[in-house]
């Protein structure tokens, strides 16, 4: 077995994450070098994940010799230039989505990923290695729902983060709540249906938080689309779940129907109490999906050793930000968009 | 307490309910006529309810002077014209969905309606009467919830009816899968949001049936929803729910949400074999909205000697034939339709 | 159909479901009297329910020629009494549980019960004709869960009673937790089993309010029982739900389980908020139990009309107060005892 | 943070899932050694998870200087001989459950381990480590449910065991169904309640397969126990659930309840087909005490680092023996037995 040797760029929440993971938990990994203009997060990587070798710039990590692998956590701004560094470096790449800001940085991309195929490539679509997600595709693979009809899906943020937001959208761009959270729901409702998105229209509320009207952000959205094979989605788009985090998805064939986190269940107890029946739910997307962060990264080592690529590549982060781009222009227009 | 005196109209599947309701499960009541052209049905009348007066049609049936009331549960086409002869007569008028099969009548009958202001006048959107729908309307007009931002609506129909509805669409026309399925959720929506639906999106799949296409008929339908107050509504119709009757609604409100069958369970009954956990489902309207349906008629009775009208009023089913035959042009067209 | 013209004794709160079921939920069935000590029983009985015929003493009710049934709802010191006098008048008998204080004097009236084979004698075992209860009755009689080795049952009251039960059991003998609570459960076991119990051994904590350990009461008890067939049953008993009203039954079998409110469920809704994805419960036995109230009226009735005996008679009295003295006799010193 | 360098003695079903974890999954262990009699598991664990040094016997591993800590998954007779030997070794100790076969030797080898209080000593009691029981008890011990009343344990493994296990009996001694299947329940009981069992009494019924009867072996038993501070206990033990692994436990408190694994859930997937509404199950111990059984062992290798000794040690062992004696002993009696 190959051993995969990450530098990591990005400690912020979820680069702690994958860092933790790529040092401790995906046998057949180390983390061997991190990056990050914040010298706490680089403390962090030596004193709790051992890392040996800290930068503050990507570009001394990736001439590091003791790398074969990076895993780039950093603002979606620096995706594009990081991973063509990267690749043209001759490493391994796994990248957190999006791939890039937009559409024609996205193709350009692409090019250089495709021009490198003997490294591996992974975009961080981690809900394909969620074991729940995964034992729902099989399902749907093996036909036991028919064909598919209509697929529901759900990303809703818990709302503890929505001050921070408020404050945060007052003087930056967030890319819009459906390129920000709908982008997982898109590339799940590819993966599940092995059609492309042909038209969408999108819908906004501000409720609780109507001072974001006047910045251009949601709270709350919707969409609608239309497949080209006919099937029909349905994604509500959120960053204020009262509840915790709520993760779910829907899919009706004319056999039957599967629901993954019909309840985001935190875990397998239930209370009674003057309450009622409670079911605990999961609080965040750290919690949610903790393994399925691990399995994506035993996935990519795997992928390392055996000389394959993953699922989860170039193209559908391309086409996610796509239909998340007319996701945003149908809601500013109030119209039916059309992807390109 | 007054004792009204029913004559109805219509005893197919859902008149017999009715009748057998009106006759023996609702205090107040009395089925004294029954009207139909199906012998048979006029038999089962007498010998199983024990209605004294049959007639073969509607005209002599509301010149007996024993009714004081009619519920009219005969084919749409007929409902304007009786409601019309019913409120002049001067009786009161239970009328099953919908009002009329367009606009231009219902609007005609409303005039008819809103003449006779002393004689109670009901529509059937017998979910408003469920128990479980109740409970919830209470919750969200409490302000558990905060202020509504999605409102998600399943009417799926079982799949056992599917072979009887692909015949006979061959020779007719349902009036549309969401005329025909999806003016209940249409009316939840207004009910439980208390605002207008502007502005609709329809898709259509057949799946199972794909002979519907040249038919003009649906197997499975979505809509997306804008409504006056932003609020975004999110609806499912179907005929092949291969599971059972699956009638589903969920509010996401900024404090929390409500769902109301989000298993459309049968009964309190769990099995563990070798499937898993098993929830039964309910599987058919009459097993579903069983108590509704005497709900709804109690709620009639107790109107009639309160002098006082119901809620589902013949403006609410106005509005609801209007958002339905909106989706139906959005899906001929594929595009966005304003209500009028 | 023969018209069934109750006379009804007892119009305390389970007295006035029975009283109203009677006069307006069950076809066929009159209410025509009422016997009572409580003048405002009586003045309920007139007033709200027509009832004609209205008595201070049930001598004088059984001697009203407009009767020909009698439901006894008094207290369960007068039932062999009552039972046993309406017998003799030839009259149809609906009783509450239990058949009578003690094993000697049900003896006693089943002698009476068995003499008058040709009017119905029924006792109030309604969870029989609950419908999720039936539900199950048909799956385990069909083999869906193979042959029996555990059943347990739980019946818990809630705690909004255990105030005034403290009160009342200072001065009254409530018959003991078992006998107050298991007997419905013990029924069950022998309903669902067809074998008769053998040995039990019972215990009780009194934690929330320890006064009752000198007053001889418990808030809380669990028994285990053997049965002839070697099944085994798991009880627990208790008065101190805090959540609201527990009855919960689970049969395992060699092939499959089968629960019947698993979660006792109050309706079909469900609310996520903070405290997590909560169903509300229960919160009484005339909630729970509405239907299975009417259900086994009308099954009295059929049986007046069909000349056959209910299921739930004078034998499954007798036996499950055994088993409840049983519990009792257990519990008190603290051994193993064997059913007589 | 010192390394803890393994030799793991017994490599079969369980055996592989501990070497597995301390060798892939327990950041600051090593799996540097294994032991058995079986060849091929000795190739496994050089080849699958790269141990270097392999034993035939027991003796010549624990002589190795490349190991600070033993991982005990050997046959139960060997328990007591090994813990002896590896703890006069000076060797960190973690053990599978029983700690030995009769109370007896039990005694002795604690009598060892108390000996030698600087070497951590643990006893595999996972469930403590389980993400959904390390809730309930957090929620127990904070008070959320009140004071203890009643306590159920079900612990029952799938039927796919059960001819492997009748074949096995012909010539075996399981050790029988208590002590084999319910020496985690009765831990549980005294973890949940920190009071001691003080009577039990114990059914059991072969109804699947009979012809354990001859065999003195069990299907499926029932436990009821008295513990000191008369909370109650309900147990279920068996080998034959049809339809997966069935652990179970449910709290009953005076101001609520607490349920782990009500439904013992495989995933967040829920299936809607003609069967009903279906959740997979658990299937197994290793699929259902997955993460438990790497966070016990993450618990064993941070005491080794914290110097300071686990729950789940040497007496807990003992009381569990000694409940499950008890009821071995009551079921073959028939009567009641109480703790000594």
């Amino acid at each position: 077995m190959v051993e995969v040797n990450f530098g990591i760029v990005g400690l912020g929440r979820l680069g702690k994450i994958h860092a933790k993971n790529l040092a401790k938990n995906v046998p057949g990994s180390m983390l061997v070098a991190a990056c990050s203009i914040v010298p706490e997060e680089l403390e962090h990587a030596k004193n709790e994940l051992g890392v040996e070798e800290v930068y503050a710039t990507f570009d001394e990590m990736i001439n590091s010799p003791s790398i074969n692998a990076v895993a780039i956590v950093s603002p979606s701004g620096f995706h594009v230039e990081q991973i063509t560094k990267a690749m043209k470096k001759g490493l391994h790449v796994f990248t957190e989505k999006p791939l890039g800001l937009n559409v024609a940085e996205i193709e350009s991309v692409i090019k250089v990923i495709n021009n490198h195929p003997n490294q591996i490539f992974m975009l961080g679509f981690m809900r394909r290695y969620d074991e729940s997600y995964q034992y729902a595709k099989r399902l749907v693979d093996d036909g036991e729902i028919g064909e598919l009809t209509v697929i529901r899906c759900y990303g809703i943020d818990p709302s503890k983060g929505m001050e921070s937001f408020v404050e945060f959208a007052k003087n930056n761009d967030s890319g819009g709540l459906f390129a920000d959270m709908s982008i997982h729901d898109i590339d799940l409702v590819r993966w599940f249906t092995n059609s492309e998105i042909k038209k969408v229209w999108a819908l906004g509320k501000n409720a609780a938080y109507p001072e974001l009207d006047k910045l251009g952000e949601l709270e709350t959205g919707a969409a609608m689309m239309e497949l080209e094979d006919r099937t029909m989605a349905l994604l509500v788009a959120g960053r204020n779940a009262s509840y915790g985090y709520h993760v779910e998805t829907e899919l009706i064939g004319t056999k039957g129907s599967v629901r993954i986190a019909n309840i985001p269940e935190k875990n397998l107890v239930t209370i009674l109490n003057e309450k009622g029946s409670v079911r605990p739910l999961s609080q965040d997307f750290p919690e949610r999906f903790k393994m399925a962060f691990i399995n994506e990264m035993k996935e990519f080592v795997s992928c390392v050793n055996e000389k394959r690529q993953p699922e989860g590549n170039a193209n559908d982060g391309l086409q996610a930000t796509k239909v998340a781009d007319a996701c945003s222009e149908s809601w500013e227009k109030n119209e039916l968009v059309k992807i390109k």
